[in-house]
């Protein structure tokens, strides 16, 4: 992961210059929510993987610098809206904005990261600008679709694993694969290699977001910079939860249903009996199972790009990495 | 302003087949609020801008409507926003859509709406396409940028009426100049004449706020569609306000600060006591000259924007016919 930090390192550079500039600007009650937020921090995983396809072409970073802060501020956009949406309190281990700052301050200050993503894109080298733009709003758009897919699962009773992958690719994969893509297409890659550059983020991203949903589970609070368990007390429609559903019969079924509609109970204690049920029916093997076949074709597509072996080792070890973390 | 009937009919047209496909998308609850939001309706200034500022160029007017679609759809999505903000129940006589639908919907299907305006900004025609997308974002940042200002405000004490007036620059009237700019940018206008058509749509803004506060007080409910006296009520620092805070002194500023800092009051009783004060100051007299002089500013910019001038009756005309509205 050498090379990871290499990149990571230089995309810093450029936010935290873009973040020092923000630091100037007025009025002050907008710009500083912008900023608490990009210092958050995070893995900064899609700046990197759009440098990283960018490179397999091009050298020279600043030309795709702006485009990789232009994903990174947008992606934080959402998360930000996202918060308000899910009345979530804790963002990687800070208080989210709307309860630091308040949820008029969460929802204008997001509008604006929203915006600025756009000011960022237009510092891209103007030969791709507009494959860019088009490739960015789609996205963008998509993202929203998804996010509203997720939402709407709340309230309805037949939600399939398959709609569950399918709102997941929008709201998380497709961001991954855009970047991707947008570094390719920066660099000047063929529309061919920059669409398998594409699948490979989109099928990666959703191996990512499985992952996600394992970690909320199982993951420790301090690492994940989440509560625990958010998702079991939420009766978050997760790959867990809906595998679950669609295995469960008899008392393991009754007990679910009952864990589900309980309307008070102890979160800790929902917690435990719902992660005993997902045990006693396998469903993290499973989601392991969904997540290495995602992660498979991810790898397919990959290997398919007219790229030198060599050029591509980077983006292998991070899809390889990514599958390891614990937070 | 049968010509102003003509270009909303060419552009109402348009934004129906918009809306015609926004229903064909998904998910539903995503862009239902988004049709709900466009089918309030309204006069449609800032389209109507963009296209006559275009036609003193060009009249190939299948160019410039993706561009007045976009800011219309910009403008749809700063209301529904603000009105979270500000927690409006009514916008043009429909109930806001956070009261209809739900908060997270009117903030998604925000978010969609100012993404969507970008959908719409990348059917501009390539020759001008990057002056219109660095100007459309500008504004769009200066905008959140007013709204904030706005914000600040409520709980500042020391708000002038210089304030007051950047504050509505930024909130309403650049989006007015940036619809006349991009129109003409688009019909290959020189950077001076799109810059003079902006200065004119700037201070015909500042005009066109003034009067929209003198409306909030003195319109009737009917014809504004929003309920009359809510600036009153909520204490908005409106120039009418702020010049009698600024001129009250003795008995009237104390009636004036006690009103301000009542803590339960009888909505009408309100808002009948502050307008008594309004009228002893003489604060609308004074607000008016105010707007004529944006006014007068105004039309001196459009004085010298180098066509003939029988190409400019149509925006001479909208501009007086717009400081002549009752709502």
């Amino acid at each position: 992961m050498q090379h990871y930090h290499h990149l990571l390192a230089l995309f810093n550079a450029k936010l935290e210059e873009e973040i020092e500039s923000l630091k100037k600007r007025e009025p002050v009650n907008l710009y500083e929510p912008v900023i608490y937020t990009l210092n958050m921090g995070g893995k900064r995983i899609r700046p990197v993987l759009l440098l990283m396809a960018y490179e397999m072409y091009q050298n020279r970073f600043e030309e795709a610098l702006p485009a990789a802060l232009a994903i990174e501020m947008f992606h934080n956009f959402t998360l930000l809206h996202d918060d308000i949406m899910d009345k979530a309190d804790l963002r990687r281990n800070f208080q989210t904005v709307h309860l630091k700052y308040s949820g008029e301050s969460a929802i204008l200050s997001g509008d604006a990261m929203s915006i600025l993503s756009y000011e960022y894109l237009l510092k891209c080298p103007a030969t791709h600008a507009s494959e860019v733009f088009t490739l960015f709003t789609e996205t963008a758009l998509k993202i929203c679709e998804g996010q509203q897919f997720d939402m709407d699962f709340e309230n309805l009773h037949d939600v399939s694993v398959a709609d569950y992958l399918k709102m997941i690719g929008l709201k998380t994969a497709i961001l991954l694969a855009c970047s991707l893509k947008a570094g390719a297409l920066i660099g000047g890659a063929s529309d061919k290699d920059a669409q398998l550059l594409y699948d490979f983020g989109y099928h990666l991203g959703l191996a990512f977001q499985l992952q996600d949903d394992l970690l909320d589970a199982y993951g420790t609070t301090n690492e994940f910079g989440k509560n625990i368990g958010g998702d079991i007390v939420a009766n978050k429609k997760t790959f867990l939860l809906l595998k679950s559903l669609e295995l469960a019969s008899g008392n393991i079924e009754t007990e679910l249903k009952a864990l589900l509609s309980a309307k008070s109970f102890d979160k800790n204690e929902k917690i435990r009996a719902v992660k005993n049920i997902y045990d006693q029916l396998d469903v993290v093997r499973l989601s392991e199972n969904e997540m290495e076949s995602c992660y498979a074709k991810a790898i397919k597509n990959l290997d398919k790009v007219a790229v030198d072996e060599c050029k591509k080792r980077h983006l292998y070890s991070v899809a390889s990495q990514l599958m390891k973390r614990n937070s």
